[in-house]
């Protein structure tokens, strides 16, 4: 059996763990409800049960080269405390990299769970081929995540890469942040939602007003359906990520940014818009855009810009969880 | 003699070249009237007879490390043009690098004006303690420059780093990429010189109705004066550098920003308004803010997100050109 190491991806409503060897292979996965309700302590100890029988099952030739645990908050990577976190909101100034080392008897890496989901795109997703990406991941909340020279970039303290609390408009909707206008409050799930009621209220949406139980996929169902108002809805979600992707080219050049999470479902919705802003807003993507380099210079990857979905889906975060040991180790 | 460099600052009035050691001693400077109006090759030629008379001169025990050469404009660094440069406007699309290099007979290393000053706070000014450190140069345009791990950070294709180019207000002011609502078309010379004719233009501005040559330099000294249209001038260009560094110190988590260029001279009057941005808008400085850390952690230097002054104002860009044979070197 080959080198492993395990990854755990704790959601606000699973708990997921995998043990997966060094070439990305996934020997084995479980699911637990995370029953974030029960608070941190049963959610800690109930991962750090499954994980221990994990390592027990997997003793033998294979070394285990280490845990990863990718974790839905802002993490201070000298404390190893959680701030922040909405889904988990107990777990605020809780020293849960401590407790959990405590209880493992072993180190562990704590990871922001969308950088954990963009190590896992450039290991064996979308950004295979680069060694610098960024992602975002549009859930309950706008996640981002990034990666210089194949590594997760931390920044100082570990905060790095909280795309989606780029300002926006900075006079809009109030984010659960408390600022205004930031990406989430336009690209998240929970803001499709609210644009929805946004425009309900407003009138005239015989389609959305008829939906039983308002999601991000109902909305979508109705795009797709040429429902105006839906359409418009995801036109903001693509203004929104066009505008912030804009800025992230400006600043990184980078030669790959990968959006993932549930709301990346509805790419066919708002990707069009996306594009739109690039090419009105960044220079840099002008002089990198794929359409433009794709027909001068063919063959000249490395100078192109690709903006693309993720190619692992909701596998990203926990693949890149595994990953950490391997290339952030401590 | 110690071994030495030579920095080129090819600015849109100014042509500066300096000998430099390798422990940041300036050896000699000159200034040569950069006459963009004569054409790019009467620049090239001028610049390329000062260097080379500045090479003959020094030779002798120490040995000449590299050429730098600080330009105006995004650098393609595969090709060594120089695109969109609007203070060399016949710059455009012709190969800089290799005609200057041919012309010398030796290499060189072209590099972006900000980033040059940005490489030049972090050698010998405000950055020197800190390996990672973003610039902002507020001048005709806003210039931004990033140093990771000690050497500019260049992106893809050498395009990085365009900072004044970040969306602050979606359907703001023109600026001169083409985009609406641009940093640079709030935090320029250029954008407080209109804002100061915009509010002349609605009335009630005695103060800066009887300015006789606009500037932002007479904006300041009115807005120092008290003057309450000026004033806001200098609040709007706050309040755009304050959305921006804190989309900045979200997405990565720094622990210095400097700005510089001219309109750093009127630090007094718009810095108040960035920090309020920066509490209201940023996690992350809020976790990393100097004056909530700096009461608990005193000496936890490397845990706060400083924001100041450039150290070396105009030298920046001269100091960071001769250091970049030093660490960027080809």
């Amino acid at each position: 059996m080959a080198n492993y190491s395990i990854g755990v991806d704790l959601g606000g409503t699973n708990l997921r763990i995998a043990a997966v060897d060094e070439q990305g292979a996934l020997l084995e996965r479980i699911t637990l409800d995370t029953q974030v309700k029960l608070g941190r302590d049963h959610v800690v100890r109930a991962m750090c049960g499954a994980v221990q029988q994990m390592v027990s099952k997997h003793r033998g030739p294979g070394t285990l080269r280490g845990i990863g645990i990718g974790v839905p908050g802002i993490i201070d990577m000298q404390t190893g405390m959680v701030h922040e976190s909405p889904n988990l909101p107990d777990w605020a100034d809780y020293p849960v990299r401590t407790e959990i080392e405590k209880q493992l008897g072993t180190r562990v890496i704590l990871e922001n769970d969308a950088n954990s989901a963009a190590l896992g795109e450039k290991w064996l997703g979308a950004a295979r081929e680069v060694s610098d990406m960024a992602m975002l991941t549009l859930g309950t909340g706008v996640g981002g995540g990034l990666v210089l020279g194949g590594r997760v970039w931390h920044g100082m303290t570990g905060m790095a890469a909280e795309f989606g609390h780029t300002t926006v408009e900075p006079d809009g909707a109030l984010c659960g942040c408390g600022n205004r206008g930031c990406l989430e409050a336009y690209a998240s799930a929970t803001a499709v939602v609210r644009m929805a009621k946004e425009a309900i209220a407003r009138g005239g949406t015989t389609g959305l007003s008829a939906v039983r139980e308002l999601s991000a996929k109902a909305v979508y169902d109705l795009a797709v359906q040429g429902d105006p108002a839906a359409k418009r809805i995801f036109t903001s979600v693509g203004r929104a990520l066009g505008i912030v992707l804009s800025d992230m080219v400006n600043a990184l050049n980078l030669p790959m940014y990968v959006i993932g999470g549930g709301v990346a479902s509805a790419w066919d919705a708002f990707a069009p818009t996306i594009f739109e802003e690039l090419r009105r807003r960044s220079m840099v993507f002008k002089a990198t855009d794929p359409e433009r380099r794709g027909q001068g210079n063919p063959g000249q990857a490395s100078t192109k810009t690709t903006i693309t979905r993720s190619r692992l889906g909701s596998d990203a975060g926990l693949f890149g969880a595994a990953r950490l040991p391997q290339v952030n180790g401590s």
